[in-house]
């Protein structure tokens, strides 16, 4: 017989892309292990170079990294360290990117656009992942995006806790910022016990197309606790606006919810001023200090990703995570 | 020079399934061409067989088939003759398939469930379908899962140009079935003039989970003409159940419109009384007459495929089929 | 060290499609385990639903599925579970398809026609089959239609042996119903102990090529129990003549074998009737009583099935399984 | 507008490999053009390097080359030249191979052995061909090992012409030298008019299995002009066997046919002493003088290649040239 | 006959992206064609969106976008628009690229690192581009990680032609910075009339592995107008300190060529003030105002671009551009 | 619970083909393992075949040959065994190829060439090879061309090693024989303690543009031990002259050293002639009796390779090995 037999073990390796480093960190130290040490800088152009500290040979290793902006930067970060790990003989490589880069950009809206968000996957399956792991994706037809597993987890129980513990006794109503959102929403509805349901219907004057649109609530929500989500907030414009009109129509108290906290432009200060109580994101993406306001809140998506991670290198069932929602 | 030089051809062939003849016929009578003949038959265990009884090198070949029941049937015998069509040396492939099968398994709705949806994509792809071409699919997304160019057909304009054919005066409302449909309604609503827009929510009693579901209007149809829309009708349930709501929370007329009757089961007696004064598909799908009642509407979809295909073939623009919107 | 170690395990987990829930069950009952609980239904237009009942992660999953009328329900409810599994991070997936469906296209027999029995394969790659496992292909070529291991058993010990044990002085002589399985008679042949050989020819009068067609033997099996073989039987047809044929020119006794049977419209009027004295099938495809008779022999598949598959998963030799043939 | 529009042109070009010069150059006087020059040689080590002196960009390719002995060598070349026509902008390519090199190897006859000529098949998709034009295949079912187009052509009207030309009043029967080519052999009695079938079977004694094998003929063909056909012959024992044992057995001449003159170590010897009176090949593969002997003829393939090759540059249908049987 | 017929058209479109959108318009005059308009923005977050203002089907697309910092949004905008071509129906694409991001990371300098080279390559295969068009490459071998044709273009005669033009009379040498580029000095020195050669050997005292090196010139150059060549220029630092070595060695005058003027960071300050007499780029890279100094001389790359391009539209050769180089 | 759960095994086996046997026993021996055995011949027309002789699933295969003359065959037996192995269901398949055949032709030197290596790359990744082991490429960017981990081993301290034991007072210099290893001998240099460096500069006269060439060193040699190295030596010209004219300029001593004696034709003869004092191989390629002279010194590669490849097997640092340069 000429074979040398061995017993295989198996590693879990975490890895960290520099968009955001804490939440990496705080994953490890959920997991009770550290980040892969690797060295990783910019050059002046802007090429990004990586290489890591310790062999990766025969690894299941996890590349987690933030979409976070300056986005492209991010994304192809952790594109090179894929196709380092692929290189570096890592046995399963897992790109974790609890935010899906150009997730909005998931069809084309009309002739002549590009589908970004199957590029990214795409791009993921040519540097070599095997699998993705990510939280709240915009739509859920994305997870179809990818040739391969994608363990599709939710902040939902995360962001809707909170709110239920800290207003046990309020009278919610949820709120979709527009006529897209309204699924989520039911979701949400449901969660918090079967609470009635509402969304902004933005209208255009069919007599001036161009012109000014208006803010309607459909939906029954006076004398509620209106709680707002959305998966991700950007600039702040639309769920601003929702606030506002559900103010005026005779919402006690407005709470917005959403899992990533893209917060460009003048996103704090609407927010901040729009009136509502409180704001409440994860850090799936890195929310700076000159981000945050008063009524901001952010809660850790860590434990999650951790948890996800931990039944993934297991080969334990992610299902029950999310309330049999994945 | 050791070249032999020539002048290129191009030519439009078109091919039909045996799920829905009669479409393809249409189509070809539009464009002024015929079908190309085919032997194509049906083992005793149920193997597809087809042969081509021209030639199709070098053609530009456009293969229709309806997705209808029995639907795998449906899709394989699409699948065999692209197959047979790149094996012949046709030059550019493109599976018209105005109903996209298994449209609705387009994510995993929970852990360990397949996306059908991609997978009808991927089987076309393998097969060697250059292109697709479809009709209203059921989330736009869909689109990007095919890895290459997907003409989106829009028939909203077939549908509500009846509509406001027909009842130039009335009142409308536009009224989503479900949480989940609210954005094509919006897009309705804009169609027919900056209508006022709801949805049905279905709710649950929180305290008997497994229990009674309720059927709340959200929005505002006291008076109106309701249009209930949707992409697709199967068994009907749904939007009966609409109507009946609608018609009792004080809608003074209801209408039913969809592009794709897949009217399943009892789908045909559900709509014929479920109180709607009209109900509209496009001819996408096969609605033999045993499935038709007095009140329905079938539009011929094969004007916009027949306009797209010549579009496909003079590469020309097909963006402007469908206002602005594909 | 930033890695967290552990010892991988391996489980193998088997799977049934709905064609021939008894097979899976019986492979199952000779490994000792169960299959999988699974949610499979068929909506009202055909399209498939499945969802595994238990967690598919790092599992060696076998899908068992018969090829069995109406055989692209099969097909594609096949292809859905490997969809399921792929995507559920099953480690490795091993199609076991007892019969091969299409396996009679696998070559263009004139110009303008498809593979089928490529696309079957490519089609399987494409949804994430690692493995075919399959038992008495239509040709041998067809293994190579796969980009991937193709454990390709033989099911004529089994079937030799039974007849051997059943008739253990006749005087065989192997018949091939036609020119094409010529080969596989000899095997049978060398088998069976070096018996002669004989197949029938079918010739047309050449002065009225659309006309009659004359059955002839080809060699000589005057006195002999002749044992008509073939991988399949259809429409049983052709096989019902050979057996008619022989018994003129001279045959003692006239067995039938074959490996899977099909069993199309007329087959077990036309089997029954033929004068054939025993028709002997496994069971790699149903067969339902009503297609059964008194004379018709089916032997069990399942524990060859069973080996091959724990030699899988335990990496031992499948090719021990077949007399040094596989 | 913002595009430069133009007329396209077709080029057909022929590339020939080093094998078999004489058979590109025949196949381009039919076709009236010459092969495009090129440099293409050997390193001392083997390596094989070419370059095309003119331009190839958007060119209809046609890269002839022999899978003659030293097969490796004549394989890498045509692969080489694929590659080059790619990256040089080629339009499309179709490698022709008369003979398919290790098309033999078309399944595992036993475990854990290659599929070399699905090997081959891959490695011509590798290097960039689009399509392969061969002629008369080992078994059918290779066409399915390329992605692609394969136009298979029949060299069994150029040899059955010859033979129906010299022979008008012979009384024929066709006789294939082993159990694997009977269904060719009854393609061959078709064409001849309908004429008797038989085959040579080989048996071993049971009781001693490794020892002396009995050739057996099993048909009628006493007094009878057999024709012995074949794809290929290599060494040229079965063949010569095959023609012994049928002058043993009353045979009043023996002609042997097949396409592919392979012609290996003993063959020429063993055909010129075997008792044939005539022995006739094609040269798709070269048969260079010192193994030819004086009952061998020789018929060029060319005039079927390039009637080929003119069809599928001008998209016309190559069915036609095969009795209907491509 | 079942076909529509018709004559095919070609057309030439040319898109450029955002990074440097005068070299695009630049190459659009030389061609007499205009740029294609396009709506393309940045969000806050980074992500890059464009859409076409006119039909691209059927078109022969060139995307223009030099690969400059912030260079991975460079990388990703060019991406996107490639797949939105595709999505979009062209007929061929081709990403002119003058520039290839990433090129210097072509290989693993030691283990654990990514080939990013090889990654960019993919992703532009991934994205749909069917070709690359480039200028002086780092190393030819990037050649070979597309999978497809490059067309690799040569600055070396416009940036020669220039210093033969401007200093007819020098007595040159040739001089690479570092080991690494003395292959491409030595084409430099054919170019110029067989000039003596010479490099800059950069020597660690072997004791002390970490600190100080020292610059040798090897070769001689003494008397000599030295040419400090290289493919791109990045920080400046290498060529700096050879220009100060060779004019303290004896060099009477020193000139700097390269075709990529990357200019990062010091690269300015270091080349204004190295002691070169001109410093020479071509403007394959945008270099602002601020970034020129008067010893800086910048030529123009869109003339080779531009012909390229139209030899590629017409299927010329773009061999002949390049003195046989191509 | 469903499943059947076990412990994975792993199993290294090593594979080799025909072309170098002594060298994978050498390794097999080193890891003190048995090669497994096979039957492997070639057919009269060059056709090869494999068969493993033990069941080979599971395996962790390392795959061992040399690529030399006659390249294609030992090319394609490699290939031919990597597709066995992919179909007898290995595990992971390591194609371990210590010279990497057609290396140089790596880039298109000038128009209409291929990228033979780039082809090689992509058939082993066709055939099924997961990895690639090979040492001192041509050029590190080949590396690139195969997608998937590559294992890059450095001969340069075997050979280094030798010299510096065997001379351990000289006074070394470092010579490149052309413009184009400049880099290689600088890291030479390094590991001999920081030598001077020169190369050969191959000069044309300008106005006799075909006509002689002279070679010049640059970089000063004199009264040195020259080490003229390389990485390959095929007929020795450019060595030959190299060692010529060093001494001519005053070398006291001329060693060579290179991985890989390819040694085609003339090239032994060159060498022994050629005034070097000693010539060193490693034995990466067979180098028989008949090509050896007594000035010539083979290194054992064999350890190298016996260590990288259980390095890799126990998913090991393989970075190590090499100076911290793989």
């Amino acid at each position: 017989m000429s074979a040398i037999a061995g017993t295989p073990k198996k590693n879990m390796m975490l890895f960290s892309g520099r968009a955001h480093p804490e939440l990496a960190e705080h994953v490890a130290k959920e997991l009770d292990v550290t980040v892969t040490p690797q060295s990783a800088y910019s050059f002046a152009n802007g090429e990004i170079f990586c290489r890591f500290e310790e062999s990766v040979r025969g690894s299941d290793a996890f590349v987690i990294q933030a979409h976070s902006a300056p986005i492209n930067d991010a994304i192809m970060e952790q594109l090179i360290m894929v196709d380092a790990l692929k290189r570096g003989s890592a046995k399963r490589i897992t790109a974790v990117m609890p935010f899906w880069g150009y997730a909005r950009q998931d069809k084309k809206h009309r002739g002549r656009e590009p589908i970004s968000a199957r590029l990214v996957a795409d791009m993921f399956k040519t540097a070599g992942a095997d699998r993705i792991l990510t939280v709240d994706l915009h739509t859920s037809q994305i997870q179809g995006f990818f040739d391969g597993p994608v363990d599709h987890l939710f902040a939902l129980p995360v962001l809707s806790r909170h709110i239920k513990d800290t207003r046990p006794d309020a009278n919610f109503a949820v709120v979709s910022p527009d006529s897209g959102r309204v699924r989520l929403a039911e979701r949400w509805a449901e969660t918090l016990g079967g609470t009635p349901l509402a969304f902004i219907h933005k209208t255009r004057d069919p007599r001036k197309p161009n012109e000014a649109v208006a803010n309607r609530v459909v939906g029954d929500i006076e004398g509620r606790c209106c709680v707002v989500i959305d998966d991700m907030i950007d600039t702040g414009g639309t769920v601003a606006k929702a606030v506002d009109v559900l103010l005026k129509e005779g919402a006690t108290e407005v709470l917005v919810a959403a899992t990533h906290g893209v917060l460009s432009g003048p996103a704090t200060e609407r927010l901040a001023n729009c009136g509502a109580s409180e704001v409440i994101f994860t850090d799936s993406l890195p929310i700076p200090d000159e981000k945050r306001f008063d009524a901001m809140t952010v809660l850790p998506i860590a434990p999650l990703l951790a948890e996800a991670i931990h039944q993934v290198f297991e080969d334990g069932s992610v299902t029950s995570l999310f309330d049999g929602n994945a």
